[in-house]
Formats: structure tokens, sequence, C-alpha cells
């Protein structure tokens, strides 16, 4: 509608967008989510409110557009898989960049109070938020690997860490637990754990060494008939399920092809 | 600290990076806001409300950005201005664009009830951003006049509409104030106004008419000495204030040289 | 070597990553070549001299940068497949496109003189390029298909334009024959081919109706021994062969799996 | 005019465009030109055949196009820049690139045989090239300052290196000259050049060190009337000038303010 001599200015916006046919991933991080934690007293290493949130605001995410097959989430981040022959916002990177990380952080503050019962929020938490294009399936999948891996990795060291540090007898100051744990392998963390704190940690919840899954799911559900208004009706619908589960084998994308299919 | 034989999906990252010594201007808008503002029976053509809102979310922006040096905002969008030498997240795009937006979200979120007393947010709103990179002072002008032009056109325009259309006495439909109003210029747009609905368009609020700038103004703050818990010293602060004024002159611009400094 | 206070400049050099794991294909296009052309009085439709200067050029790429499969080349036009993993220039947008772009004009203009035998070179002619990513090896198989349905779309309809216009008898203006051929369709133009000229289309050479693909070949060469300088020794070597022949069936990339593979 | 099917391969093309209202600059090398130099034997440090060539391509170019203003060229590189306001190709990044480099290359092989007289071309050259902006005019200002910053002290490096690997009487390897100049600075690298080859830098030809550039100049052009066929017309006209001379420094600018100008 507007029309002005300043318009020229518009000339200068450039819209960069994805290749076609390649899987988009948007990856979101906490952004200084160490000052917003530990404002907050979050429960270390890993605080369940907070993950149970993050699952919310991502489900949120899946929700609002149909384009995202599936996501995953562990600690301060959450990643979500586009189709590959997606044309959402016509594929420019900035908006759907933003837009997802806008969604996700609005459902994060407005679901706030749900999962953080009588916790104050302090300041508004804010994320970041990447696009990156994977061209072929491997690439897809070793991506997701990729982050259940580091999930594993960074939730082990975690375990240790607060373990020694929070220990009701003689606890480690961080430097001292750090510097033990330098060049200690995974045989080694979980020897630590279990010889002296107890904990077994492939008992520990799955949310915690795996993170969550959200994808897609059809189920069955059954409603009363918009036609006489008394009798069920069953059809199918996709729902999104949240679940802590493996990634990195064949079983979880053999049971939803639909994430690497066209 | 993760390492993995998928790490290697790394590599597909791109960064993009804003070319430097540049003004870098991040534009916000509200994403399907006519849903939103009608799901929230928004008042027409202005609703004070949502635009301090609006304002207040843009304080916290300023407020956790120092490189932002000013920032418009009119209707549901909001730009904000960072300095040519900033160097913030290195100059990255999508960080920048992406983080930004996510800021403003939460605080818009998290500051509804302040501002929307006793209406009930039904779903969370969303926004998205692009991230524009002007090479001169009179290019950044031209941005912000763009926009305040922009803003002028529309809100004349609405102001009219929405008076024919909840005219109390013969109301028009959408369609026929449409129709009405395509090929009036702007004085006949005020006329129509002042004698039909006996409104002087330059009366209205300067919010509705010239939008809201936010801009860093040194002011004297005074507080009690921490050397004496008594003395009351002075000294100079810079705060973000917000104004309802013309950014199409001269005058704003001379103001506030620290704008289109280095 | 050097370093000056002025190095600061090399900052804004930026630098366009292609995508890892996608197949690169470079298009290079003869720029101004109908100025080009007809200084030189090349033969219409089409010049066989020039179409052999060309596929040497070509010829010269492949010979230069062993990560090219495979090349394709019509009219004043040549495309170069990259195999997937090339980590060319690392893979670097600019210095790709340019330098593939110099190494074929350079050798067009040295080769001239072999194949204008007697034609003086006005001026220098020159190229321009673009580096397009194909994520699957459909789309790759797709991008050569197209360009050689362009070959022929493009050749049947020159040759009809060119008999119109060279006729010995009652020939057409340029206008005309344009005006004549507007709205007709493939048939209709071999129809009048045979009808007017007793042209067989089908006939025709094949690199005018197919263009040119360039790709290796694994032959057998024998050399003498570098150990006695007498005994004939064979060896498995890769040539680089040029066909005019179909390239949107399979049985061209049944022959050469290696174009599409890793 | 083409068609088919195939068409949808279009759509993977991405056309970066160069930020509008900045300064362009493009800039050749030589690519693997030390094997190039050497197979053709050419004068170490300076071979004024090579530099006098590239010249001669780089005027080429500016007749090519006039929205270069200026160039400049040391060693195996020429850089071209182009007027803030230039249109030039849309501000195609790939299309600028490849042409100006297509067109140097062009001219460089063509016009080969006039510059070195006798000595046959082995191999094509090739060259590459990249495309920068520059927003500021002290920006492009320094990005020549930086070139020939960079000219002068790698000729001075190249002009005692050579002198020792070529003395006449016990000569150095290229070895044992590289670590004799480790950690030499300018005075000192001045001081070996006159106390053992007498050599007094400052006299040495400008064209070494200062490198060349290229720009356009008025010039008064006396022609026949086309009226009359016999009186002497004058008229400016801009001539495309090549001169050796210091770009750091006010001079050149202020004497050619068209090269800043819009």
């Amino acid at each position: 509608m507007a029309c002005s001599k300043f318009e020229y200015v518009k000339l200068f916006e450039q819209h960069t967008t994805l290749l076609p046919n390649t899987f988009l991933v948007v990856r979101l991080d906490g952004h200084a989510f160490h000052r917003f934690t530990s404002t907050h007293s979050f429960h270390k290493p890993n605080d369940p409110r907070c993950l149970n949130l993050m699952s919310h605001a991502a489900r949120h995410v899946l929700d609002s557009l149909p384009d995202i097959t599936c996501a995953y989430g562990q600690s301060d981040e959450f990643s979500f898989a586009l189709r590959r022959k997606s044309t959402l916002y016509k594929r420019r990177e900035a908006k759907i960049a933003t837009n997802i990380c806008s969604l996700f952080t609005a459902a994060f503050c407005c679901a706030w109070k749900q999962f953080f019962e009588g916790v104050e929020m302090r300041y508004p938490p804010s994320f970041d938020a990447r696009v990156v294009a994977y061209p072929t399936e491997r690439n897809l999948r070793d991506y997701f690997a990729w982050r259940q891996a580091d999930c594993h990795v960074n939730n082990l060291y975690n375990t240790v860490f607060w373990s020694l540090v929070q220990a009701p007898t003689s606890p480690l100051t961080e430097q001292q637990a750090q510097r033990l744990l330098r060049d200690t392998d995974a045989a080694a963390k979980n020897e630590l754990l279990f010889s002296r704190f107890g904990i077994n940690y492939s008992k520990l919840p799955e949310m915690y060494r795996k993170g969550t899954v959200l994808f897609r799911k059809p189920v069955m559900v059954s409603s009363v008939s918009s036609r006489d208004g008394v009798t069920l009706v069953e059809r199918m619908k996709s729902c999104v399920v949240a679940e802590h589960r493996d990634v990195i084998g064949d079983e979880f994308w053999v049971e939803n092809k639909y994430i690497l299919e066209d």
C-alpha cells in the first residue's frame, strides 16, 4: 500500500534460499543459558522441569508447522527436521530460522508456569537458531546420531561431575572435579559413578541419557459423529508423540519411513 | 567435549557473515498476526495495549544488546539498527536475526499480562525477522524514513477504513469501505474523516501517526554513594527512551549523532 | 609475506562454500556471442568449426581438473559436472566458477587458429559461468537431460529458420521466418523442412542434434617399458572421449556409473 | 524457447547479488603461475614482458566494461574497481567475477605473441577471481593501498632474493637466500642490495616498485569533421591510461575524483 521515495532501500534485502530437495534442520540453542539456569537454580546435571518444558515448546513448533517431520532435543537445544520437498516460506533461510525460533521461545515463555510451579521467571530467556541443509538420508540420520552421541557423552560427564561436586561427604570443588575427570574414558566414568556413588548409569532415566525425540504417529481417534451427534466414529490421525529412544540405529528410521521420504 | 564419527555433519553448516562497516537493520514482523489480533479482539485501527507491549519488548532488546543504537516500531513490526562497527555474534546473519527475534518474542509473551489485563492469551504469538545491511548514513536514514512514511500512509488509510466500518450509523461492509477508498489521495481521506466523522487526523495520538522510536539518551541519575551510604552522587547514564516523533527530517539525527557514528 | 595497516580490508571477503556431498555443475555461456559470431561470419545454424573448438576447450578443462567427471556442450555453452565428494578449491564457489571459466577461455583462444584456419580473430571472445549444486543423482541426470532437450528444441527451430532465411529461391526475411514458425510444433517443423527443402532432420549430424558429451573412458594404452626401453607394456588409462549421444535415457549413465558414484 | 519436464532443475540456481551502493573490487590472480612462469622461463624477480601483457589484458577489460573506474596490477594479479552505483549484470556475483576473469584471460592469451616474441606458449594459462564489496571510500582506498604496500614488500624481498641467487660470483641456493633474509627489515634489505650488488632500490623501474594503475583520463582528441571531411575537430574523450604511481597518498584520488563518486 505504502509508496515513497524511500522505498528503494528494500532493494538492499538479500534473501538466501536453501537448496531445493535437501533435508533442512533447524537447531535451536539456549542463549546464555548458563546465567539463566543459575539465576533460576536449575537442578544439576538435569532439570526435568526444563527438559519437559523444552519438549512442550518443541511440540508447539511441530503443531504449528506440518512440514516438520521430527525433532530431537537434549540439554538446552532442540533440532527440527523439515521434509526434503518442503517449500515452507519459499525455503528462505532467515524466515525459517527466525519463525521456528520465535514459535519455540513463545511457547517456552508462555508455559513456564505449568512446568516451573512456584518459580518466578526473573527475566525472559532467549534462544538462537541456525538452518543446515542435508542432501542425503544418510547425512540427515548422521545429524541426529551426532546430537544423540553428544547427549550421551555430555550427560555421562555431567552426571559424574555433579555427583562429585554435590557429594554429601567430602564434595569436590568444580575445579577439582574437572581435573579428576580430565582424560577419563567412558568406562572409567561409569566405574567411578558406581563405586563411589552406587549409581548404575544405565539405570538413569532415558530422558537424560537419550534425549527426547518428537515425531508424528498415526493413531486411532474416536469422536462423536457430526452427522447424528451420537455414533462414535473412528479415524486415523497423525499425532505428535515424544519418546526417549535411540535414533542412531536403524529401528527408529524403519518404523518412521515418512521422515526420509519425499 | 563430544566427539563421534557423526561429527562430520557439522561441516554442512554455512555461516553467512554480514559485510563489515555497514549499518545492520533487523526488522521483526508479527507472524500471521491477522489471526492473532482477531482471536484476541484487538481494537481497530490501533490497539494501544499492543503498541505499548511492542515497545516494551523492543526496550528489552535494547537493554540486552548495547550494539543496538535505536529502534523504530509501528503496527506489528519493529526495526533495530546496529552500529556500523558492531561485531555482535561475529556479524553472523542467522545468529543476529534469531536472537533478536527470540529476545523480542520472549519479552512480548512474558509481559502480556501487564499490558492486556484480564485478557487471556489464547495461544503463543510468533514473529519472524530479517537482517539488511546498509552501507551509508543516507541509506540508513532512508530506511527509517521508509518505515515511518509507511506508518503514515497505512494509518491514515486504516483510520478512515475502520471509521467507515465501525460507524455507529449506516456502517459500511469492509468490502464497501475498500471500494470507496480505492484511488483516494491523502487529502480526500483527511477530508472524509473530518466531514463525516468530525475527526481531525492531525490531532490523533502521535503514537498512531508516527510510530515509536526508541533510542539512547544520556540522563543525569543520582544514587546514594557506595562509599558512605549517605551522600547523593550524580552521574550520566545512557537510558533508553521512547518517543513518537519524526525520523524523516534532520532534527532527530542531528540530536542523536551517535547512531550514525562509528 | 606482506603486512600493513591496510590489511584489514581482507576481512571484507566473503567466501561462499558449496554444500558438501552435492554434485556441482558449472555452466559456461558465450558472452555477447551474437556479436562475436556475426563479426566472424559463423555458419548458421551450426558452425562445426566453433562446435569443435568448444569441445577442444572443454577437453582442456577435463584434462586440467580430474574432479570433473563429464561435460556436455551445445551451441555456445558447456556444462561441467564435478563428483559429489569433490573438495576442489575447498568447494569455494567463486574459485571453481572463475577458474573453470578461465581455463576454457584460454584454451578457446589459444586453439582458435587450429579450428578457424585463415580466419583472423578480430577481438577476444569472453564467457561467463555459474555453479549450481544438485543433491541427488536424479537431479544431476535431469540437469543434463534439460540441456539436451534444449539442444534439440533450439536446433530444430534454428535449422528451419535458417533454411527459410537462406533459401536459394524466395528467401524470407528473419522477421518473416520468425512469424511463420511461431506456434508450430515439432512435427510441423519437421514436415516443413522435408517438404520445402528436402531435409530429413533425423539425418542431420548428431553433433548438431544431440550436442557433445565428454567423459572419461578406461582405454588400453601400450608404451615402451621404462625398464628396458624395448618391451611393450600395456596398461589401462582413463581417457577423455567425446561422443554425440543421448544422455536423457539410462544407457549412458549405466555405462558410466562412475559419474554418479562418490 | 526450450521447455521440458526437466526444466525444474533451473530452480536450484542461486544468484548471489552484491550489496547495492558499495564499491565492488574484482581481484584476478594467476592460477598455478609458479609452474607457468618456470615453464616459460620468465625473468626473475620481474619479467617486463609479462607485466606489460598483464596491463594490456587489463586495458581490454576496462575498454569492455565502462563501469570499471580503475584497475591496479602487480606481479600476477590485477584488481578492478567498479563504481558504487554500478548495476552491471544486476550485480550478480558469479557473472561479474567470471566475465571479468574471462575477458582478461582471453586478452592475455590472444596478445601473448605481441609481448613474448619468439616464445611459444606451451600450454594455456589460467586465472581465478573473487569479488569483494567495500562500503566506504576509505575502505576502497585502503584496498588499493593494501595491494600497493604488498607490491612494495614483495618486490623488495624478491629483488634481494634473486640478486643473491643469481649472483655472478658465489650465488646462494634458494634455501640459503631464504634463510639469510628471514627476519631482515626493509632497511637491512636495502643496505644489502646496495653494499653487495651496487643496486639502489629506489632507482629501479617504478613499474616494479609501484605496480601499474589504469584509470580513465579525459584527453583532447582531434579528428576530421564528418561534415566536410576536411576541418579538424577537437573533443574531449575519456581514455584509459596506465601509470606507475603512488595510490596510497591523497594525490591520485584527488586528481581522479570520479572513481569515488556515484
